[in-house]
């Protein structure tokens, strides 16, 4: 198999029909505050690279409520070539074969109330002389909450439980390697699930790996909501609050030095506002 | 000349001098805006790197004020060896030879009137195989005045011009250069002045680089001050801090993407606090 056009739009669909459905739960979680929020949706297109491919481009989904102080959710679909430089560090591109085709949705909300957890969400689907799925998860909340933080990895662990009763430790244990933050010593939230490279070798492993993407999207489009209502009607002192803007802090370090999809993005000629969507709204450094 | 432990110990002398009347300076400014706030200062030492040498460490002063709302300036000095993935990068430097030491002062300020401009200034001694001085300034107004930019580049190319007249067009055209967001085709200020290996082959060549050095100093400890008295009563409005502050968000993606004595500091084990001390008091993504 090495036409991948079919499932990549299956792919797509797949994560605008997610996106679809995040965003009409976050609304409706916004009416239930009295607010009357709504996503607004941004095109844009990719910069051609030059490499006569189709250069694709995505829409960026952004929120600001009441509940939700800040949320953002992307979908894009982008193709080309990767740069020298960059193609020999891809599974599957070398500077000989430096061809690729993404799509994926990548979400991050950053919430008014400090006893409401932010979380990050992304999953994607990748082609370069191979196929693959990655994504993950992660909850950050600025005054963390064990019942959350159970629940949370309770419902990846439901997810994945089912594809293989290995994969929940194996990817809890790379979300605790990767949402770490090594100058601070410190990990930016209470984990979840990181996952890549879960190759599509035929159509059949394409079809599994397909329905564990979808899989993931709809335990976390079941647990965050479940989360929120949990948590956004609890009252919080100044001093929460300061936590909260101190921690974005922390995020948004690991955000601009660590994190590989913010490299990824930058380096790919990907939209900055979409890349960027991530930041905090508000943060501080004391 | 190899052994540089004597030129070492008057840079540092010269550094820690010059932050002293940089404190008083600001203090003084303080003082007339009605605050009592003062620089407090905290020694750290780096952490042993397992090389033998003595890893050293700094002093790092902060003041929280009423018209300087976070400013932070450290001097520090250490010494070890290089990782050998860093320490092919470093001039004079090789995976035989990775033995360095630092010296050097930087000083970030962020001003709680939009009206002031943000400012930094660094300036540094380091010995490898080689002994050179490198450094800069450059002026952050989130809301630009011709005065105040014309003013502080006359500054700097007083300091330059009897160095030899071609310093000050090249070290501004090396901050033009250097002080860009590529992600975001801007430059992060309205410059100033930035330069690197001025090498000391010799002793006349120290004594030439460490005079030029203290003239940098001397410009920004006489022509900050000048600009903050011009603009610290100006009256703002929120749609002026609002500029402030999301700009605030590009000079801390500046910062932690591109900065490379952020990532020099972050590779060689310096103090998290006072590397990361240059970030601002508050920003905002939007």
């Amino acid at each position: 198999m090495t036409d991948w056009t079919g499932a990549q739009t299956r792919a797509r669909e797949w994560f605008e029909a997610l996106r679809d459905s995040i965003c009409a739960a976050f609304e409706a979680i916004e009416r239930e505050a009295g607010s009357d929020a709504r996503f607004e949706y941004t095109s844009w297109q990719r910069e051609d690279d030059g490499s006569g491919g189709e250069p694709g481009g995505g829409v960026r989904g952004l929120m600001k409520g009441r509940v939700f102080e800040k949320v953002g959710v992307n979908v894009s679909t982008v193709g080309g070539t990767f740069s020298p430089q960059f193609a020999a560090s891809i599974n599957g591109a070398s500077v000989e074969q430096p061809e690729f085709t993404a799509t994926g949705i990548s979400l991050v909300a950053h919430m008014a109330n400090p006893q409401v957890p932010a979380v990050h969400m992304n999953t994607r689907f990748l082609t370069t002389t191979k196929a693959w799925f990655g994504g993950g998860a992660d909850l950050n909340p600025p005054l963390p909450r064990e019942e959350d933080t159970a629940d949370f990895h309770a419902a990846f662990k439901a997810a994945c439980d089912p594809f293989g009763e290995d994969r929940y430790p194996r990817f809890k244990a790379w979300a605790d390697d990767y949402f770490y933050i090594p100058h601070r010593k410190v990990h930016r939230g209470v984990g979840g699930i990181f996952y890549d490279h879960l190759e599509c070798a035929d159509e059949a492993r394409f079809e599994a790996e397909f329905a564990f993407t979808r899989a993931v999207g709809e335990a976390f489009l079941d647990i965050f909501p479940t989360i929120v209502r949990r948590r956004m009607a609890e009252s919080f002192t100044p001093a929460d609050k300061a936590v909260q803007l101190e921690w974005r802090g922390r995020y948004a370090e690991f955000n601009l030095v660590h994190d590989r999809g913010t490299l990824f993005g930058l380096k790919t000629g990907g939209n900055i506002d979409a890349i960027l969507m991530s930041l905090p709204p508000e943060a501080t450094w004391n």
